[in-house]
């Protein structure tokens, strides 16, 4: 059976450090984008309008029939537009596609399906792009074009 | 009056070229991109939907109530919508916004217009936004989401 000293152990252990850590290794773009989708999908499928809003930069733009401009005037429109549960339905992101541009910003194509009943405003959908921003609050909404 | 040897004006004219350069900088990402666009329009109104294309990528994605791909899918899908000259109209674009995402893609919003005859379609317009990358060709539209 082979003596291991001490200082060979440490050393060993601190070899192990990085390795252990290196077999998880950081969620790409592509992913951490995905889960800022998932997460507003989720805040808006729980009626939480604020929790769908944490997506976007504040000076994020939103293109529609209107431009909107800025968190804040977003958010009224969200409120405006969906003032009920009801009117909220159900949200479903599909076909998401999620293309890098350099190492900071990225666009994603998707579809977006609303199921309401007839009360809440009935069904609804249709194609969005977005570019998102890595900023040092993660992966944020910088315009959002939906249609 | 002093005596200039040939070396001396050899080496004066040497340094003048650079000086002479700077005297007019490189265009900036903004101004090439919005030249890119105003060849759009001028190619447009005189129905070359050919140089209107060459503003995109060859493998650019467009928006709209469909997901169309590539420069070909792009250009059949403009030569169904618009078989004509009446049906093409005039086309102005306005209210342009530039920014720059990193050095090598930028994104712009704006203005449609187009003035046609009734029999050509009658006018149309929304919003549109743009992602311009920067190629060995100049900057191309990769991904044009259009209403």
């Amino acid at each position: 059976m082979p003596i291991i000293s001490k200082t060979a152990l440490f050393f060993a252990v601190l070899a192990a450090g990085p390795l252990a850590a290196q077999t998880r290794p950081p969620a790409s773009p592509q992913s951490q984008i995905r889960s800022v989708l998932f997460r507003q999908q989720a805040a808006w499928n729980r009626g939480d309008t604020d929790g769908f809003l944490a997506g976007y930069a504040w000076n994020t733009t939103f293109v529609g029939d209107k431009i909107t401009r800025g968190l804040n005037e977003l958010r009224v429109r969200y409120q405006s537009h969906y003032p009920t549960l009801a009117s909220m339905g159900h949200l479903t992101f599909s076909d998401l596609e999620i293309h890098p541009l350099g190492a900071d910003y990225a666009y994603v194509i998707g579809h977006w399906r609303l199921e309401r009943t007839a009360q809440g405003g009935g069904d609804s959908g249709g194609n969005f792009s977005l570019i998102f921003h890595k900023t040092e609050a993660g992966w944020k909404i910088i315009l959002d074009h939906t249609t």
